[in-house]
């Protein structure tokens, strides 16, 4: 450990599959370390399992700086957590978050503050919710606060989530299950039966059949009417049946009509005139594929954020009064 | 058996996991079997588990009747199946079926006459395929002749099929994989976690909740723009942590908008202007859940059939001169 380190946070971003942890110093991390213990990959059952996950990742840190303030965001704070931080109702800023952060006893030096999830709720119209992406949100706010006064956010994933920002609050968002559908049919639904099992080595060939299924996939997305969802991903099956794609861009059709379904239905919840910026936070590979699909949209992202989970936290700390 | 009959045809309907054969005289079944031997379940690998099936099912039969012509449908003329009988495209009648249907060795009395399946392949638009509807239409259109002039059939299930049907020629369909996303999202995904593991007893007020469900999905589906199903389906999720439906109801709305989500695509498949019938084939539970949803979306079933297959084998027989 490099000695002229001074940390003044220890922020956690505490997942269903991993645990990650910063040290960070002036909203920067200066060291982070990464472990499998997510929520559901606990080395002990209840309580001592997070425990224990917590002293393995930061029990040095701790003994080098006791008085280190500790925050964490993710599905550590859901019913299945450590502690539940219940969902913050919209339209909600960073400073309702951390108003409605709980803290729980860690075992090692301070509490940690847990950030509570964001909900979505309105009489007439179907709830959505959000745990982990709020603080996410939080950090691109404070890495680029002209943002803060209006833009729509994007973050592709298993459930991506388009979320509209007004005056630095999260007013409105929706949940696309789009990462969750690509996995789940592919392995587990017809779809997936004409697809070759292991990836097939990408050649040139190969790369110029795996784009034109992708736009292929797009294209059909953005020509689809509503209710045409559980009939355009059949063509997975029959463009392979019928020999139109070979079997190794199969899947690239399905991501293509997927990722288009959610451009289509997310790019028409963002007010068009009123020029609002569009970021993407998340996954470097995945949101350069976002990129590419907005493109073909006649869209573009305004800018692409690596993980910001760490100033997030910075900012709730800094909200929570946790920081000097 | 009685031995007042005289049968005309032996009839199978042989599909993925089941075979039905059925003797018939005059257009009408006149004795019925079952079994477990669909193509993916046959008693021995390749052509010798087709024909040990067969032999199960009917050979005391044709030792009765060595004469009975024989015709099959589904996917037993699938390249799984017995012979494969290539896809007969758009527009297809009963002849065209007939004229490109496929002959076996069954092993035991005459070949069997193995019907093709039907593909949809116009340039500039997905494919589809279907392999045992085109012989239930054909039953259909049998059964009612003034609906093969003009008429819109939606088979329901796993695969749901919307036909439709001119001058008695199948002209265009599409399928919807309304049933299967149904059993793979509840048992693969997300949006099962919060439903029961089983059916809880029904009681007046889990009804009323449950239909009250299914009208929300309907509902929600039929106000749904381009590209939100990915987007409404998480409600299956969030309408069960914040509450606003008891577990043992997720289902219902989710079946529910799988199938409002069909019926805004299919119904808008159909000419509004020309008062084309619509006609119904499937399973009676089913049938009867697609038309109380039709209601639900102030249209309704000119007809609902319950299995037309033999009928449609008949018809099939008939066109291939098979029949005196």
């Amino acid at each position: 450990m490099d000695a002229s380190l001074a940390p003044e946070l220890l922020a956690l971003d505490w997942g269903t599959s991993s645990l990650r942890a910063f040290l960070m110093q002036e909203a920067r991390v200066v060291a982070s370390r990464h472990s499998g213990h997510g929520i559901q990959h606990l080395p002990a059952p209840g309580r001592a399992g997070f425990e224990q996950a917590f002293a393995g990742i930061a029990g040095d840190w701790l003994q080098q700086w006791p008085q280190l303030p500790i925050v964490a965001s993710g599905m550590v704070g859901s019913a299945q957590g450590w502690r539940e931080a219940p969902y913050v109702r919209c339209p909600a800023d960073i400073r309702a978050l951390a108003a409605q952060s709980v803290s729980i006893a860690s075992g090692l030096g301070p509490d940690v503050l847990i950030a509570p999830g964001v909900l979505l709720d309105e009489p007439g119209r179907l709830p959505d919710v959000m745990r982990g992406e709020e603080i996410q949100i939080a950090g691109a706010l404070l890495h680029d606060p002209s943002s803060a006064a209006r833009s729509c956010i994007v973050l592709p994933g298993t459930h991506s989530k388009w979320v509209q920002i007004e005056h630095g609050e999260i007013v409105r968002f929706a949940t696309y299950l789009t990462g969750e559908l690509f996995a789940v049919l592919g392995k587990h639904s017809i779809l997936g039966r004409l697809m070759p099992e292991s990836s097939e080595t990408q050649d040139e060939v190969n790369a110029n059949a795996n784009a034109e299924a992708f736009e292929l996939g797009l294209a059909s997305a953005r020509a689809s009417k509503p209710g045409d969802f559980a009939q355009q991903i059949f063509a997975t099956r029959t463009l392979g049946l019928t020999g139109r794609l070979p079997p190794a861009a199969l899947a690239d059709f399905l991501s293509g009509l997927l990722i288009g379904h959610e451009l289509v239905s997310g790019l028409a919840g963002i007010d068009e005139t009123a020029r609002v910026p569009l970021i993407m936070i998340g996954d470097p590979a995945l949101c350069q594929r976002y990129a590419q699909s907005l493109r073909s949209f006649g869209k573009s992202a305004d800018a692409v954020l690596d993980n910001t989970a760490p100033v997030g936290l910075w900012n709730l700390a800094q909200a929570a009064g946790l920081l000097k």
